[in-house]
């Protein structure tokens, strides 16, 4: 039974869910973190991208496709909202003309975020984001173990001249102190590159790379297992780049790599990171116009679902019969 | 100078217009009327219709796009949000399973809406909604006039033996009294008929019917002096099917009808309406499946910031300048 | 009252609008003309086509998106299935491979549809298979008058070296002599040519050509009084290429070319023509894969419904009230 | 050698595939199952939907789509047109403004459907339609097993309130005992609940739910080895939810969940019914306006044709050569 | 007869419409405008946008969409490559991460396109770009007189309390004292805004502001006739932002307002211009990710030629027969 | 490092990688071969379908989406740019009304293309080009080995009684005895067939035909080791049609068949030809109408650059690091 203490998604019996607010799983929302265990949060850029744009749109659109989402995950039977305290806290006011800028204004949101140990599910906007986010949570948390989901490396020196895009983050996060390197895997990297060993900085500062070929054909659960050895006990951060998915699935992104990673695997990655101590997370790069036919956000806003029945203190309720248990 | 007594839009100084709330025009919700002027409210419905579906996603879709719409108007200077409280109150709740329960609880509805005098702006929805939003009109104001925007009389007497569907609500409205006929107006039906009278029967009542033939090539603004004669003093309700509009403007119908009305048109009636005693204003037919281009919305939306423009009570600021004053 | 002897259309109170079988109208199919006064009939063609292809896909198209057209006319109110049977008798099957081929195989097949004084109204289709019906035409009827209403003249010698394509017919059908020079008349001609006294070998021929910046602002009703003095008694072909409309009306086809007329004035041509000896008309130049909001197609199916409601022996019921008899 | 005694569909020799009657494979259409074996047949409904609707078009787009299929399946080499008589017999005229009509209104007209034997393959419509089509199979075959193929379980007590909806109908099968609950299947659930042990309830009625975790990353051969042991020699029906299919293979639908089944293991599905006794088969919610590819009813006529291709009395041709034989 | 001196289009006989280079106009292309008198040239750029983003790709759209237009003037007979050499240069290498670089990289490029009294006609980008081109014109011309065809005056102080963004240009051009303000022009302005008089600002500097309501329903050919007079003789430039248009038009653009001019007005807009000193030319803010249908595209590739054609220089063709001469 | 003799690929550091030169891969273009060791080369053309057209705009959208291919790639670690001499030729002009001309302007083409030893990486169009292309090289290498990828066996004997067409074209080079018929393999078959035996044609003539039931659930990277003993050292054709691809992977083509291959599959199959003596490939059937994702262009162009990455001369970098060397 639900305790009417915690918030609960608005459900299709109360209001169809082709109506009611266009909140993230119609959840109530709230301006701060004030009292909650974790949070959604959107960040409308897409300044930082380096090919097609859009990524603006992705939470506002992220949060309309979630409308159907029940609260019981049924394969888990993961049940969030039985113990958690969830709202959806609105955007982070970016300033949309000034790349820079938007640095600072993020870290400085996220600290407010963070202050009193809720956890953000950001709706994403360019990858950009993740670098500015990660400063907040070094701050609060010390380095951090990362779990990076991608077809793209992101570990360029610059483009086009400019430190900070969306091509940056993880070189950035890397020199600014803020990742545990030694805890930080990629997963799903793949395609073309400026050069044949642009995969091999990463590996060189002690992250594991997984690149998509060695994840074809197979289950991913394994890996996890591996994945969760690496990580132990520290504080970990989860970045979902849409893009790691192959673009049958994820059209609507603004790289797309061909050869991904499907969505199986990538709810293996998620219900793989039961029992690490994350501390936030974050699903990129969703470009509404370029998804015709809306798969791209309601795979984003169930992937970001699966992410929150994976926070420390998901309890998972019980079956009493059937052989999916 | 706004005072800030009354709710104001979101600036887009304040929030990127790609972010924040997806209500109507960024404006404060609520759950009631209590204390509002006006308020816009969906009804996400789309089972009275014939053709095509999909405007139950009309008023997710219609607040979505009007997030770019600025609280001035810059042909008229009306300034609504300078002397009216304004509030979205989200969607009323229907039953999409039971299309003759939906009549009850949108009448339910409108009552406890208009019960304190708030004026009604409703994001639809088919318009079978029609009906039973005047049901509840009429009871608090008597019989009310009607100016009826439409490619379609919605006048039969029955759908596939069904009293109750979009295309009859006229025809309900008038059997049931709550219309001032003698008050009531229909402009740009047209296209194809069971019957080559079925323009008739609406004449026999009392309206005034325009078809669409005596509309083309010419300013609306001078019927609207004869709409605003007919209506004088009295109630009016304004009811504005999308379809009305040539489908190269408002794809994202479900009937859609060749050569209609076009956006001039569509502007120069409801600021026509300007000074009339409105009650309240619907705008239905928005289907987003079929509005590939968004435009369907993105006009509505807009007429809906008209019609709020032209409600008693709204102010227009002087110019102190120029040629277009 | 309809006397049961003529087809009618499937209505919507039969079956629902998006059931039922996708034919013309949803009116029933029969294999020839046989006790037929008018058919409809598709051309599913588009290899004679110079830039976009898809007009191949033009008929089904216009047939699906016909299904809402009720069998009488609302502003002329002509009621064509009271006097008239009609029928839709299916596609002719051309040799998509070999563009020769289907010059011939389409004048053999008017042949036979028109041999008992039937009236084809094609559903196209590109433009190059208005030269093989003309000369079916021409066989039966003597040289014909012909109202061609289109953003090109299609008058070209040859395109890419060959005499047939969609950019000749009309100079092909003056050198075989089958169309009355004198009673030709081209509507909205304009754009960019090859030569820029393009328009000048038609008006040499003794056509009247009317560019389209004469028919800007304006109703083409004067226009078509004129064109019924140049017609006379004589027989009268009737061709409309869709892309005439303004591109903002009929996106789906193969050359659009901008500020096109608008379908106002497409509906003060087709009812200009009542009164007329039309032997044949033609709708062309439909193509689904470029028009994503269905309105293309849905316009095409409602001219030609205004062309049925014009051909010889088309009734028209009496109004007893209103303005706009 | 074909006999000429059994319907045939339409060649792209005789008519290219753009063209010719838009009929399910382009089979000739007849109005009832006089002297077939099997038929197509639509149900053009989506009033049963309780998120996107649009399965109203369903079955004219499956049609349409279904313009390339050939006579032959070559991986199987079953001939259904060797032995059966197949026609298309249209759509069910349902009334779309009352839902629980529409149960009737279908009982009914499959009471007619399989009077003398015939095997309908229903083209959907929202899923609603099989408890319907369910109790007139009963009423002729006795309670039939059941292979359910789907995203969803459909065992709603309710929704919003009402016993029938797109989310019930094997719950109100069970409850009118129409189905044999120990020879029932569910094959692909997923996804998020109401409640953790929503997939409980049709266990506890004895079918066997495999959830689509189970199906991940193999063959679903050995299932349907299974499933045939299971259903043994009785009459079996064969619902398919396209929402079972991943959503990057299945947009066009209303309520789409991810990571699915795949197209491959669809077949394997389908396939692997060959011995079944099956009494008629259904392919259900398909939405065209969420399906901008057209793949989801491509693959839907695709399916609907393998269905036919097991059926009881279909014949396989022999290879001659080859190792796929 | 054309002499080879001057670079022709590649024709639709030497190479099919749909192959050949993606230039503008099927045009040669050459990397500096050495010997040009006019040259069409990019700037993929949409970072100064507010709203929907996409304009980046607007050079390569339009160049796209540029693949149908042959080299004559049909309704003004200008024959522009007769006498002028153009080619295409290619695109300005903005800096995508960097705002206000981005201003200084466009001035520094047209200084050296202009050099030489090349004319540009600018693809855009967003209407930041019309600011850094004014600096530059400025330098070699003086203060330049200005034709503004426009949705919005675009003279915010700030956006987002930033001086540089789509909203700003002609606010900052004044400021930077590169406008002749008694010869500029605003047409087409409306919709809703921050404040009453947000028109008043450019009028207040000497600007003529025509509000779209004042084009409604008229030709602007006699306005085009006070425009050359206010103009004179000094140079001119003259910036078409593609929202002046409905968006029934040009849907693809990212801040659309109802009511628009139409093509036609365009038309005369620009054919208006002939006999006036023009420097340069630009057409903005076609974003593609929002042009479904392809139309805004071509009607900008359209509208830029049409700029070609009233360039200095150009020659206009006699006709020796005809009524539209 | 790169020697700057060989041309590179335009990098997205130089010029935004939505702006530059709309080549494929943004290479330099030059009209002949001269010099080359490989270049990429389009043939516009479509009249060869018998289901939807299209691949006439193939050509240039899969340049489009090739924007954002960089020169390494990252799994194989080949650097084609550091070794052989590419350029983009542009594009063969065909006849589009005219098929059998086609035929021999395209022999025509590519015996000067190749008469060097210029290897042809061919962007197609439809599937009808690979056998004039196959007889070109026939008549420089001799009969060759062909690697054929496709849904269709493409040997039909004639379609609606035309020899040439796109499913003919192995038939005809068979007859034509410019295939080494023992050193063939078709992969990917299926679908529905107009005989059961249409597969067991190929076989007869000495091929290998891999239905794609033999590919499911599986890498094909063993089958490769199978192919390459198959083909040994002799002349070698790759001809990759798209729609062997799953029509989620690649709706963008003319006919569809589903459960196809995945886009790992085909990674496998191109990687798996290293080592071969390719005299040329092409990839075809990509049809930008029916692409709505862009998807099936982006993959056609990845397609093809590792196809570029295959070919005889292209070197690998060595790893210094890392597991997936």
């Amino acid at each position: 039974m639900t305790t009417k203490a915690f918030n609960q998604p608005l459900g299709g019996n109360e209001m169809p869910r082709f109506g009611g607010p266009a909140t993230m799983m119609r959840l109530p929302t709230q301006p701060t973190t004030e009292g909650l265990d974790a949070c959604f949060v959107g960040i409308p850029m897409d300044i930082g991208t380096s090919n097609r744009p859009g990524t603006r749109f992705g939470p506002r659109q992220i949060r309309t496709e979630s409308c159907m989402i029940r609260p019981y995950n049924m394969a888990t039977r993961a049940a969030p909202f039985d113990s958690l305290q969830v709202a959806d806290i609105g955007d982070v006011a970016i300033d949309t003309f000034n790349l820079p800028k938007c640095i600072d204004i993020i870290t400085d949101a996220y600290r407010e975020i963070i202050r009193d140990g809720c956890k953000p599910l950001t709706l994403g906007g360019d990858h950009t984001l993740s670098y500015p986010i990660l400063r907040a949570m070094a701050e609060k948390y010390g380095p951090v173990g990362l779990i990076h989901v991608d077809a793209h490396a992101d570990i360029n020196e610059h483009m086009f001249g400019e430190p900070i895009a969306h091509g940056t983050p993880f070189r950035r996060a890397v020199e600014a102190g803020v990742l545990d390197t030694k805890r930080c895997i990629q997963i799903g990297v793949r395609g073309t590159g400026y050069a044949a060993d642009d995969f091999d900085w990463p590996r060189e500062q002690g992250f594991r790379v997984v690149q998509v070929e060695e994840c074809w054909h197979r289950s991913l659960t394994p890996l996890m297992e591996e994945v969760r050895a690496q990580m132990g006990d520290g504080p970990v951060y989860l970045t979902f780049d849409i893009d790691s998915l192959d673009p049958s699935i994820a059209p609507g992104t603004g790289t797309p790599e061909i050869a991904g990673l499907n969505t199986i695997q990538a709810l293996e990655i998620i219900r793989g990171c039961w029992g690490l101590n994350l501390v936030g997370c974050d699903l990129v790069e969703v470009s509404p116009p370029y998804d015709p036919s809306g798969n791209t956000a309601i795979t984003a806003a169930n992937l970001l679902f699966e992410m929150l029945c994976v926070l420390p203190g998901v309890q998972r309720r019980q079956s009493n019969s059937g052989e999916s248990a």
